[in-house]
C-alpha cells in the first residue's frame, strides 16, 4: 500500500512519493512547516548538517534540480548531483544495482525524477531502513512537491479550500502535475475542480479523479477563483493533439483579454517553465494576478519542509528511524 | 548610467559590471580588501554563510567560473553551477524567463559570463533589490574582476601607477580584458599605455580609450614597465586577421630573446590559458618575469573582495540594502 | 623513487600514488584510521575545513568520483570536479598549465584518474610544496584506494593475512586493482595469491608480482578464502581476448553452483560496477557471501583516512608541511 510505503507506523513521512494517502492533517502540517521557511528566507539551518542528498535525475531538469539543491544546502546538507544516462547502465549497472552502491555510500535522501511511471514507488520499496525517497517528478504518475508548493501559494491568496473554484488548464492527459494537483485540492476539501482543455488532452478518467471536464475555456474559467495553468510539452505540439500552437493559444491560452473576464480576485498559476504565447500571454505571465514567481520562492520552503520533516530532528538515521 | 548602476546613494558598489564609472578611490579599496584574503589564503571567512552565489555561464569556461566557485566558496556561500545552453531557451523560456526564476529562489549574487556585449548590464538592471551582479565577461565589452586583478598584480610588485609605462599586446580588437585594463590603468593614473599588435586587430578607437597604438612589438616593448600579453582566440588564427599562428607568433610572440631586450625590472602578465608558441614562448611563461601564476593566485584575492565588498557585513540583504 | 615521492622524511604519507613501497605498518595504520569513520559514518568531520580538494578527472567515472567528493565533503573540505576532456587541451593549454593554474588557486589535494598509466606520479613530481595527490586509478598501473578498501573489507572478515588463499579471477592483464591488490595483499603476509582467467588475459609477469597464475576456476578456487572478481571492462569483451561474454561466464563466471563448492567461510569481492552474467550471476551478487556493497562503505572510510592522513591536523599547509 502506498500510505504505509510514505508513513512510519506513528504516521510520519518518511518517503514523498505521492499526495495520495496523506491526509488533511498531514499537508496543513508540511505547509505550516514551511511557512517557517518562508518567513526567514535566508537564514541557514543546521537541521541536515551531516546529512547526504543525492539528486538522481533521469530525466534533465537544471531548474527543478536547482530547487532540491538550493533547500537541501540551506539546511546544510551535502548534496551530490547525479544525472543519469544511459551510459551507466550500458556499463552493465542495473538501476537496483545504482541504488543499492549509492545507499552503500550512506545517502540519507533520494531526491529521484524518472520518466517512469512508478519508479518512485520502485525506488522506496528497495531503499533500506532510514534511506529516505522524494519524488520530484515520475512520467505521467506525479509531483508531490509541486503539488505542495501550488496548495501553499494558494493557501497563501484565499482563506477556505472548501470555497474554491479552481480551473486546471491545458494538458491534463501528459500531466503528473494535474494529477497532483487535483489530489491535494480534493484532500483540502476542495469540490469544484475543473479540468479545462481540448479533448485530446483531457483524460476519460479526470471525472474519477475528482474534477469536472470542460472543453471550452470561457464556460471553464467562468467564475474561478484560481486558474492553474499546465505547461503544454513541446512534443505534444506537432499535430496530433492540437492542431498547433497557434491555435491552441487562440483556444486555451491565457491572454489579457480574458483575464480581464475572471473575477477580479481569481490568482494565476503556472508551474513553469512557461511557453510564452502558448499557455499564457507573456504579459499575463508576470502581471499582478500572476503568482508564477510566488510559486518558485515556495517551491524551496516546501522542499525544505518535507526534507527537514523527514530527515530533521534525528528522525531517519540508520537504527534510530 | 552605469556609475549609478553600479554604486548605491553612498557609492558603495552594489554590481561589479565594468570599470567605467569606479573611482581610484574604490578601485584601490578593492585592492587592499583583497590583500586580506591573499595574506590569508587558506582561512575560511564566514562573510558569505547563508547567501547563494549562482554562476550564470551562457560561455564555457570551467577554468574562470572555478575561480568564482572557490571564492565563494572561501566565503562560505552555497555556489550553484548553472552552464546554459540553447537548451534552456529552447524550452520556450527566455533569459528574463531563466533570470526572475532564480531570482525568486532567493539567489544573492549572479555570477554572469555571456557572449553578449552589454549582458552584464542587461541582467543588472532587472535584477531586483538585494540581487547583486558581478561580470565575469561580456562578449568584447568587459571583464572586470581580471583588470582588477591585473591591476592587484602590478601593485605588488611596482609603485607607482602613474609613472608606469605598460604595453598590451596581441588581439586589442576583440579584447574585453585589454578594454578593461586600459580603464583601469587609466584610472590609477597610468599616461603611458600602448596597445601593440598588427593593424587588423588594433582596434581604430584604440586612442580614445587612453592607449597610443604600435605596430611594432620591438618600438612598442622599448622602455616598458609591464608586458600584458592577451590570449588569441583560436577562432582568430585561421588567415583573416593575422597570416598564420607561426607567423603572430615571429611578429608579436614574447620570445626569451626579446625577453632579455626588456628592462631589467619589467614584468610578464597574460590572463591565460596562454597559447605556448603563439603569443609566448613556453620557458618565458614560467620563468622569473613571468606573473601568470601570482595573476590566478590574486584572481581568487580580488573576487573574494568585490564578494564580500557586495554582499557581506549584512550587505545585499533583500529589504535591508 | 616512488617511496620518497609518496612518503615525507618521517616516513608520513605525502601522496597516495601507488601500494608499491607502502610498509605493513602504514597500511595497518591508515587501516585503523579508517575504522574510526566506519564507526561514525553520519558524523562530520571538521578536520578538512578550510581545504580544497579537487578532483580531476581525465576518465569519467562518475562512481569513483562521487565516493572521493563524498569523503572529502564528510571531512568539510570544499571539492571541485573538474572533468578534464580534450577540449581544455584543445584550448592550447597543456596538463602541466591546467595543474600549475590549479595549484595558483590554493588547491590542497588533487584526486587524479588518468588513462595513462605513471600519470599520478608525474603529476605528483610537478605538484609544490604541500599540495598532495591521490591517485585515483591510472592506466593499468595502480588503484590504490581501492586495495586498501579491500584489505580493509578482508581485515573486517578474516583474522589473519598470512593464513589466506586469496583468488583473483578474470582479467588480469588490463587491471590496475588487481596489481595494487596483489601488492596489497604481499605487503600484509598472504602467501597464496592466485590469478585466475583465460591465458589472454593473464600477464606473463603475473608471477613477479608474487601470484600464481591459474588457467582453470575449479582449480583456482579450490580452497581458496577470498574471492575476488575483477571487472570485464566492454572493450575485451569483443572476441580478441575472450570468445564472448557468454563463454567467459560459463568459464570464468562466480555462478551459485560454484558458490556452492567454495569453502563455507569464503567471501566474494568485487570493485564494481559488476556486470551481472559475466563475472558473476546477480544472485551471488547480492547473496549472503557478497561484501560488495561493504566495499563501497569502506571505500568512503578508507578515502577520508588517506585524506585526513595527508591533509588533515595541520599538515599538508604550505609552508608547514
Amino acid at each position: 500500500m502506498t500510505g504505509s510505503l510514505q508513513l512510519d507506523e506513528n504516521g510520519r513521512l518518511k518517503h514523498l512519493l505521492t499526495i495520495e494517502g496523506l491526509s488533511r492533517e498531514l499537508l496543513t502540517q508540511i505547509l505550516d512547516r514551511a511557512e517557517t521557511f518562508v518567513a526567514q528566507p535566508r537564514r541557514k539551518s543546521a537541521l541536515l548538517h551531516g546529512r547526504t542528498v543525492v539528486n538522481l535525475f533521469f530525466e534533465a531538469s537544471t531548474r527543478t534540480r536547482t530547487t532540491f539543491e538550493l533547500a537541501a544546502k540551506r539546511l546544510s546538507a551535502d548534496v551530490i548531483n547525479l544525472d543519469v544516462q544511459a551510459s551507466s547502465t550500458s556499463k552493465g549497472e542495473t538501476l537496483l544495482d545504482t541504488l543499492a552502491t549509492l545507499q552503500a555510500m550512506h545517502v540519507d535522501m533520494f531526491v529521484i525524477r524518472h520518466p517512469a511511471s512508478g519508479a518512485a514507488h520502485f525506488f522506496a520499496r528497495q531503499a533500506g531502513p532510514g534511506v529516505a525517497v522524494l519524488n520530484a517528478g515520475d512520467g505521467r504518475h506525479a509531483h508531490p512537491t509541486q503539488a505542495l508548493l501550488d496548495m501553499f501559494t494558494i493557501r497563501k491568496h484565499k482563506k477556505d479550500f472548501r470555497k474554491l473554484s479552481v480551473a486546471i488548464v491545458g494538458d491534463i492527459l501528459h500531466s503528473r502535475v494535474a494529477r497532483s494537483d487535483i489530489r491535494a485540492l480534493r484532500t483540502l476539501g476542495t469540490a469544484d475542480i475543473r479540468a479545462i482543455g481540448p479533448r485530446t488532452l483531457i483524460p476519460a478518467e479526470v471525472e474519477s479523479l475528482g474534477a469536472r471536464p470542460y472543453y471550452s475555456l470561457d464556460e471553464g474559467l467562468e467564475g474561478a477563483d484560481v486558474v492553474m495553468l499546465l505547461r503544454l510539452q513541446k512534443e505534444r505540439m506537432s499535430g496530433y493533439y492540437i492542431p498547433s500552437p497557434g491555435e491552441f493559444f487562440r483556444t486555451f491560452g491565457l491572454t489579457r483579454q480574458r483575464l480581464a473576464q475572471l473575477k477580479p480576485d481569481a490568482i494565476v498559476m503556472h508551474p513553469g517553465p512557461i511557453n510564452r504565447g502558448i499557455e499564457i500571454e507573456g504579459d499575463v505571465a508576470y502581471g499582478e494576478r500572476s503568482l508564477i514567481l510566488q510559486q518558485v520562492t515556495h517551491g524551496i520552503a516546501v522542499r525544505m519542509a518535507v526534507m527537514a520533516m523527514i530527515l530533521g530532528e534525528g528522525r531517519g538515521r540508520r537504527g534510530k528511524a
